[in-house]
């Protein structure tokens, strides 16, 4: 039973956290800090916790986390990178959940956050969280960049193009039209995120440039070992009007040699061991209330033309978007089973 | 064709307000404040309006506000009363969308509101704006204090009971379990707000007290000439996973009187002449989206026991719980239509 | 580890059943049957079991149903009734979630579901399935008749009421406004039921008569001992655009005991040991989706007067009012930990 | 003041046309068709015109209809071409809102409606109702084929483009990534429609093959005179939980006579003088809420990289998708101004 602490545990992914850990076999939070609520019951806050937790909510105290064995970081950019140093030196694992950890291109990073990054050492040593994909490194990572949402869904959407021996697709038209409910913004006070705004409404948001889009092209370029080749790629994301759930839909232009692949037996047999990756049938719709509280990814290609290959992919984007994943990455750092407090089915109606 | 002011017209009443008066056959908005979005023209806030307005928002002045005809309060509560005596002295009326011209009772007012009152003298005068129940002197008024969205629904769903010749109801046993959608609680930043922890969510709010409860016992006490009479009215408002509707289900036990008066026929009696109320045949179902948009409130009576009946009472709280019946009081004190500008058929769909 | 049977899997009750039993330590499921979709796999209809079972539905096979020890039925009202007598003589125990074993009075049964009882023998030694009230008997029932999701909420909601010493409520003047989202109405293609009919509305149903409330008479009747006490009830059910969840705000008149009784203390008290009904502070709200996908049930009390008690009840309606509550039953039956496969925490946002 | 008839008036858009019709200065509907609706009010069966209109459905009868000046179809496909040819002989303008002259292409027609076109000679004669681009075919047309949804959202985005002298994009790479409400599945009880499977979701569908799929490519080759020219058309629909509104994100390749060309002022000067499209600023997103209930469609472009651009369209389905442009097209026919019935501001929250 490993102790654990989470720093920030406010907002959405703070208590989706909490919701997996809780009942986590192997692992117990002991420390939960606020800078706002410091002395106030999580339960209090939270009332669907009421009766699973006494935890209180404390002021941020690196005494307390270095105790910890591992350190969630579930607050606003640019917080983790403030304590990651003093907390591994401790010997204290963390796993940040905003975006501090996940660039490696400094210059992108406080081109896109607005900030500097103060620890560029830690992060060179950290370990990207994209479960799937760096396993190995997780392992024995120190600290974890947990991926954005939506960047999950395009590298694990697009890798087993990308890892293939041939170049199946061309990495300069890639068009991610992505769809996201309301919490993936978080759990703030904001006029453009209240109900009578986004409720029975759709729009594109963030067309002209969004967080994600740097991130996803660091990461496509290191899963394909191609630097510069996604330079084109295009991402628009789009509110839906639901609170968990994100759909991509990615077109991809394929080559000679992707058009004589058979993509469907290549997606199922590259994730073919993988137990929260799911490659439907052909011709499925993954829908995002499939994976509704579930740490759970699903697949599904189209070829409406030769030369084209749609791959819609659903998560839940607080789940497998990120707590879910987050508690994906600690199993593996801890020697755990790696499905450990992670086999929840989710709500379909 | 009168000109008209809008003070405060960046909220949901506000942009109400625009949709219901652009299209008014006599009325021309020729002023819009807003403290902060001053200059910004309001069609890019609010995007419904491009191509039917090039109206800015401008700083509140009184000098600008005097050449209207007549100014809408869709500010804050606190506001209107600041400024309403300086505007009749130039001959403009005033109708205020906030609370207050509503409490005739200055101690209530202030213990709900959490302000003194600063020009009582004209609150005497003010008249409340229900206007089913006081047309005559909705027309010589110069202050108007229009209702509340829940005491709408309250007052004329029990109106009919409370004017009759004989004592049909214990006023001592009512009780209002409402239901509304967002909306009403308004267009600002708020975390209780936000789409994320109101969607696909129910819950009663403000049960141990809300604004609205000494507003209906003042106004059903001046209904029914009974003071004192309403004490025991119990009020429990509800939040609606919908933008907009109101539907209140009001339960009242019948006297003897009551229970052998055809109540079916004394409310379509009461309310025969009416465009804006809607006496449904027995046994309907009055829905929300029936009146979406519209300047409608339609009612249904239910006698489940003798001595018990059943009112459910269903309006969009933007329209008639807020800037239809507004323009509707304006249409009196200008002697046009009352129906002028607020013939829209709902959207059901 | 018992084996368990599933009649009619293909609505919201039965992928409940099956999200909880497929997680369930000691439990699992056999047979799953289906008059539509034999020889379909479960996962193939409901894509959120994707991954967690191999099952295929089946024909309805007595033979197959003998052979498991407990055999929930999540069919339409009438069909348990036909297959009791000879699961039960095979020793095979039977919970059903529709009506066929809620009410004792037949001539209710007969009048509000449109059928003859087939097995009043069987009904006789049933045994109401109302977890916290009936334990006892339910740890040596045969059969279950699962309550309905609002007779949960209103018995549980008046139980510490009822089974007081002393007379604490006037039982003829109790009015019980519920609300409940759409999931209620189960899955069928019906128009009434469609997206665009739901969403964003509000509005009563039922109004003049529904069949929970004969259902909710007999079982207070039984709680309190009191025959023919509860014939003024009051029930107006209303529909919430959400898809799961159940708020009941009882209204409810004390007598001179019962306004000197510290109410709030004696549901504590009531509920002290009971893992899935959560009494919670004063001025609480209960929310539905505190309760979202978990076995679950809080209840608040209030005192806006001092001769009236409201009491507001929240629970997710497929759970704590359908197939949790049955799966808490089973527990029980089996000699299991009450909250064996009933421990998730439910989804906050 | 032109008699009107509508044939089919039970589902979304039958209810939308009336809303619209009942307010239109120059028209009045006479006549209601419905199979199964015969002899009930209309007002009954949609609660949102009540002391709109006493009309009754009635039996469909070509002698009333041939009374009337137009007819609209608001019925399933195929029913318009069975009385097309009687109607226009007896000197009735027929206006169809299904697709039984939207596609010149008989093949196609039968492909993807399944049955054979009964009217060919008709069908040749009729015209496509977009408004915008047909005008004057539109004045002079005796059976018009009104487009549909999804079609509206793609032409108007496309247009500028295809009209301009120059080749601007590359015909053959277009992805319309496209997002619809779900009223634009229509008004009819189906088990993948109802609430439960619908809220709180998003999905992709028909993603191997849509209907409006072959209407697009006739109508793209039709506006830009190039046959053959969009055969690799990408077009992928998908279902937001929300009632009403559909965007439409339009991915496109631009020559290099695209690129050298300012494509904003190209759309604002191609629409520069429609009152129904709005061309928005660069980098504004277009959201459904925007024109919710409003004939109105609103474009906005972006050019991510230099030879890519987005075009975001969004309309209501139900307007400017179907009854709203259906009247537009009526008015065309009868010499009404283009506006006339159709100046409705929509509602934002």
């Amino acid at each position: 039973m490993i102790s654990v602490g989470i720093v920030g545990g406010t907002g959405y992914t703070g208590v989706e956290l909490l919701r997996l850990l809780l009942r986590h076999p192997q692992a117990q939070v002991r420390v939960l800090t606020s800078r706002t609520e410091a002395g106030k019951r999580v339960a209090d806050m939270f009332p669907s916790l009421r009766g699973h937790t006494d935890l209180e909510f404390s002021d941020l105290s690196l005494d307390l986390l270095k105790q910890c064995d591992v350190v969630f970081f579930a607050t606003p950019h640019g917080v983790a990178m403030q304590h990651a140093e003093e907390l591994i030196a401790a010997g204290t694992k963390v796993i940040d959940l905003a975006a501090d950890f996940r660039l490696q291109d400094l210059a992108q990073f406080e081109k896109w956050y607005g900030m500097q990054h103060s620890c560029p050492t830690v992060l060179k040593d950290s370990v990207y969280g994209l479960t799937e994909l760096n396993r190995e490194k997780i392992k024995n990572a120190k600290v974890i960049g947990n991926p954005g949402c939506y960047p999950t869904t395009v590298q694990l959407g697009l890798a087993p193009l990308l890892k293939a021996q041939n170049q199946l697709i061309n990495t300069q038209s890639i068009i991610v039209d992505a769809k996201s409910g309301v919490s993936g913004a978080g759990r703030k006070a904001s006029l453009g995120m209240i109900y009578s705004e986004n409720a029975d409404n759709f729009k594109a948001y963030a067309v002209a440039g969004h967080r994600h889009h740097p991130e996803i092209v660091e990461a496509l370029e290191n899963i394909s070992g191609q630097q510069g080749q996604f330079d084109q790629l295009i991402f628009v994301p789009h509110l839906v009007p639901m609170i968990r759930g994100m759909l991509s839909t990615i077109y991809v232009d394929l080559t000679e040699q992707g058009q004589q692949t058979d993509l469907q037996e290549l997606y199922q047999s590259f994730y073919q061991h993988e137990r929260f990756v799911d490659v439907m049938p052909a011709n499925s719709s993954p829908e995002t209330r499939s994976v509704r509280g579930a740490n759970e990814l699903r697949i599904a290609l189209y070829r409406p033309q030769p030369s084209k290959l749609i791959i819609l992919v659903a998560q839940d984007n607080l789940v497998k978007g990120a707590a879910g994943q987050a508690v994906q990455n600690m199993n593996l750092m801890f020697g755990f089973d790696e499905a450990a407090g992670l086999n929840g089915i989710g709500l379909l109606p």
